[in-house]
């Protein structure tokens, strides 16, 4: 952990020497900063996440028009050396709002935040190590697995039934010690507090994690660090539509607005887990037509190069075919324990082989 | 607990029983049914919160177009007498799609919600008694209050920075034993981490919640139990905007939609800790100007009874003349440590009494 803000602070202190030194000598300073155009967002076959090129642009004293951006981006920086220095940490409205005593301001937080990217995407950093947190916090976490948060250690068994929530600091958190085989994610609190009910953590020895939507910052940096320290597998267990899909895949292989930190937040071993056309058709769930939407998203994620492996593209096929979704809770329809009594057990045999559980 | 459970056991029976004995005696079985209508939905000016009138509505066997609504009440009331004779929870996701399985079912998740609501006001319990959950978790709490959930006893201070997560089975947790002054609610994470990490909770010796938007059903009841059971004052510091009154006086005075379980969700005596429009003069805070939609929501607020005291009245007609309005996170232009340094305890005293911290 020390590691990370140590290495934050000489980055910053580097940024600002690059500044510095030009100006000493009485030459004009330059920043490269690597482009976050789309047509700078890359994806690696081999990493299987998106990450920035290395196309860049100059920003430079010397041009007027850069000038106040140079400036704004020194106040960030000395703003966050601040931050690391006293071990504190802001939201970047917070810190929207501090600017306000700065002698260059923004005039939105658009702005802000803008100088803020230009500054992970140049120090290769993320805003978390920098001190500057997003507002929500993260996924839910219950399981057998015991953290240290400063001073304080705690077992995610033992917090009560809506168990861990991961903060935007999650990697002040140290994993003391575990004992789980494998990491279920499911979309909906609704679906985690079922598997909580139903024991599913102690039935599949895993740790569960209660995404709520889409994952935050907090719960992609969570997993994946779940996922190289603990070194078991990780599934994602969705709704069956092209939302469900995605939420996953943002995991996965990250997302192209965030491919400067996907080194940080990508888990490319997650595996999905359903609900899946076929699983609609094998289990007859109740469903839902696809509307026009479900079916563009759906098109445009066949082309994606995240989807191109023949898992993805088959299902995908699949669903237009069938014009048809299903929510994670349809399996309901056999009962409310029928998901962790025989679909979970199903998919889980399949991928890791029969009769693991 | 156990007699929240009981009682809603026999509220149940006594449904069927309203139903049954008739049927035995070869009479029509009707129902009376609490109006949900605006018409029925009265402010109290006594217990300070909405509440439903006298107005019923009867629905009879002897009906045609009433004998599906009957017979899906039945059914509900049925797998609700299951859930808590098992002691299990669903969502009202779950049991849509569970009804599936029943002779009469439901067209859209509407419908049986509206069966829902009928059973709640028809018993007067809510439907958590009813094993009957919304997706959603509460807020977060951190500070010295320890509590029990089934065989778990933990401490709010000792879970990690995120604190305690509500979870929506509120009824279930015990609280074992707390040692704090008083309650301080925030609308957003940005606001419960500062005040964490500036150590508001020994400082003020109080509660942090952390309400994340509008209050969950589940934060509502926690904090109206945490009222009762603490006895001790609960502040909230909201966004100084007419959502961020709201927010406070539906945890306050309850909500209009809810008035049938408001005895059990609001907490009369909370009290509104700013930020008002006299805050935004007093401490010169940055601004955004009211939009259109702000300024009627405003107007709205003064005519809503529970707005009716001399505090709103005047702070209303305050900001609709300034015509401005400021978040929470506002006062970090005189730095992170302001809101927790001055503002709290300037405003805590004023209510409490002069250095009262």
């Amino acid at each position: 952990m020390i590691d990370r803000k140590q290495l934050a602070l000489n980055k910053l202190r580097g940024l600002g020497d690059e500044v510095l030194e030009p100006l000493l000598q009485e030459e004009v300073p330059n920043i490269k900063i690597p482009s976050r155009g789309t047509g700078n967002i890359i994806y690696n076959e081999d990493k299987r996440y998106f990450e920035l090129g290395e196309r860049k642009g100059t920003r430079s004293l010397g041009n007027v028009k850069q000038i106040k951006k140079m400036a704004q981006m020194m106040c960030v920086g000395n703003f966050c050396k601040e931050l690391v220095n006293i071990q504190k940490t802001a939201t970047m409205r917070e810190m929207y709002y501090v600017s306000e005593g700065w002698d260059v301001g923004f005039d939105n937080q658009q702005e802000s935040n803008n100088i803020t990217e230009d500054i992970e995407v140049t120090l290769g950093i993320s805003r978390e190590d920098l001190g500057l947190l997003p507002e929500e916090d993260g996924a839910a976490v219950y399981g057998d697995i015991t953290l240290r948060d400063e001073d304080v250690e705690f077992n995610a068994l033992r917090l009560g039934k809506s168990g861990y929530t991961i903060p935007p600091t999650v990697d002040d958190v140290e994993i003391v010690g575990h004992d789980v085989d494998r990491i279920i994610c499911v979309e909906t609190m609704g679906l985690y507090h079922r598997l909580v009910q139903e024991h599913a953590y102690e039935k599949f020895n895993t740790l569960i994690v209660g995404l709520k939507g889409q994952a935050a910052r907090a719960t992609r940096r969570f997993i994946r660090r779940a996922s190289d320290e603990l070194k078991v597998p990780v599934y994602i267990c969705n709704d069956g539509d092209p939302w469900g899909f995605h939420i996953a895949m943002v995991i996965i292989s990250g997302s192209a607005k965030l491919a400067h930190v996907n080194h940080d937040l990508a888990t490319p071993d997650a595996k999905f887990l359903g609900v899946t056309a076929s699983d609609i058709i094998n289990y007859d769930l109740p469903t839902d037509k696809l509307k026009d939407i479900d079916v563009s998203r759906l098109k445009e994620l066949s082309g994606d190069p995240r989807y191109r492996g023949k898992f993805w593209q088959t299902e995908i096929k699949k669903m237009l075919k069938l014009g048809k979704k299903a929510e994670q809770q349809s399996f309901s329809k056999y009962g409310l324990e029928y998901i962790v009594d025989t679909y979970l057990p199903n998919k889980i045999n399949a991928i890791e082989g029969e009769n693991t559980l």
